[in-house]
């Protein structure tokens, strides 16, 4: 009976889910809208409905060690997700212990930007490392931080939030209520941002005039930035810098040996990796020079939101022989 | 028979070195000059001559369970001193190796503030944490960061260095090449240039306009600050800000349940660390207000630099029974 993890990655729009085994093969996948169920019961009821779905569809006998969860704000040590401001569920939300009666398997659930760093380690570039960052590169600026071969949760279950560190003082405001943070310069927003103040101040032609701040992606810039436009290029240059920048300063903290850039931004592949690179080095301590990559992640053309989230059974639960759960446990 | 570890603490000037028991108490002490010894050989020859001259003028029977050293650039991993600006011997010095044949005991090393952190832990405020940081404000600023109660070395044994996050990309010249360092703002040195650069803008008059930039020194900023002068005041306060900006990246990192200050200048006591901590609050990550306490030392006024070095034996040597080692192993 081939052994299977759950993975769940709770997003603002979609919450996607699949099965994975030990080698990172996805057995089935699906999703669910999140936005749409504005209780947490509700979409409870209908993920787990999905999930049960699509497992009685699968034509192979299997053991499912557990569910690794990953979710915007959520917090390792409670199992729950906690103020997290794209999602409906004010408040903290008790998502494991809730879960839990839908399904008796073990939990484990963390944010996705540490999910996204779990995956890595489990199924992707950071397989051999000990030490390492991920940096998610979504609508936010997620991080997820790994100091001998485990994750930095922090006092509280709440640590890497590298998106909250300060580029300038007084700079753009961010969701977070302060000012100046990363992600409000190095994420799909920032670089729509950057793109409304380049063409601001200066004068040169691109179909980027034709676009309302509405309807921008960060997905157009990044085509543009593929395709060579001048604006796109710069937009693209700047949010490098400053993330070169910070990500030297994180580097000085923990000393990784390698940096992962995932997410959408990252598509832009070199256009983003070598500028991010030369401003990184720039900015390094000495100490450090040519000890730090900054690459790709492995896994940003595979269904990452679910590996992820499966590793985090494989990183955690799998090596515990004791508290293996046959499939039998599962409950309607 | 008392069980007890040697603690030696390298500086430039000094290297002080000390006996302590598992409750802190320190049954001996000692420094020799560190500058005047051009070659490490010689610098050996002298430190332990004067360990063990130290050590047959106590009147009760010990047990050496090991050597516990801090020194700036000390590579946990490795045992080497490397590439430390301020001392005399250049390059890679393997330092334990080269003392393993003054003493065999077992040995540990790490940077300094790394050993201040330990001490921390072991004998100081950070007893029941797990997660905190140690700043050292000496005449640079170290940091020793510790998470799920070990510190972060990082792939090569040299993470923490927050001393060089960057605050200015254009900033002050550091000596560590870069510019705009954390500590050329927030450190010995770097009150004094905020001192001389603040006489340049103002006109107040203060005693400060008496000295030049080599007579003065950060002892006398200090004293003068706590004696209300109002230039000193205000370059504590620029320090302060810098340093609660740069301390609040930090907790984004590693969210910490505490920050301890230490050094120089802490000896203001409220006047750094009221103004840290307001600043500290200002750039802090929402999810973590009100969680994080930032505080002197406990170490402060004891013999902080020979309790932080033998503390890397109470923490990492002396709880393995195996590699106990009697103190007749000890060789002249």
């Amino acid at each position: 009976m081939r052994e299977t993890a759950i993975g769940i990655d709770i997003g603002g729009t979609f919450t996607k889910f699949g099965l994975t085994d030990v080698e990172g093969n996805v057995l089935m996948e699906g999703s669910i809208p999140t936005y749409t169920h504005k209780e947490i019961k509700s979409f409870l009821d209908a993920l787990s409905q999905a999930i049960n779905e699509s497992l009685d569809e699968l034509n192979e006998p299997i053991e499912i060690l557990g569910v690794g969860i990953g979710a915007p704000n959520g917090n390792y040590y409670k199992g729950t997700i906690e103020h997290a401001p794209n999602l409906h569920w004010k408040g903290i939300v008790p998502f494991i212990d809730m879960f839990k009666e839908y399904f008796d398997l073990p939990m484990v659930l963390t944010n996705d930007a540490n999910a996204a760093a779990i995956g890595e380690k489990v199924f992707g570039g950071a397989k051999d490392m000990d030490d390492f960052i991920v940096i998610t590169l979504g609508t936010g600026l997620g991080s997820g931080l790994v100091t001998r071969g485990k994750l930095i949760y922090g006092h509280d279950g709440l640590a890497g939030e590298l998106g909250h560190t300060n580029v300038y003082p007084d700079g753009r405001e961010c969701n977070c209520g302060k000012r100046g943070c990363l992600e409000t310069y190095a994420s799909a927003s920032g670089i729509k941002r950057t793109v409304f103040k380049l063409l601001a101040t200066n004068n040169v032609d691109t179909p980027l005039r034709t676009y309302t701040y509405e309807s921008l992606t960060s997905k157009k810039i990044t085509e543009m930035a593929l395709e060579g436009d001048p604006i796109a290029l710069e937009a693209y240059t700047y949010t490098s810098d400053i993330l070169g920048l910070k990500l030297a300063d994180a580097a000085a903290v923990t000393s990784p040996q390698a940096i992962f850039l995932f997410g959408g931004l990252a598509k832009a592949g070199d256009i983003l990796v070598e500028a991010t690179k030369k401003s990184f080095n720039e900015y390094l301590y000495p100490g450090y020079k040519g000890k730090i990559e900054i690459r790709l992640s492995d896994l940003m053309d595979r269904n990452a939101a679910v590996l992820g989230a499966s590793a985090l059974v494989w990183s955690e639960i799998a090596h515990s022989e004791s508290i293996r759960v046959p499939q039998q446990a599962r409950v309607v």
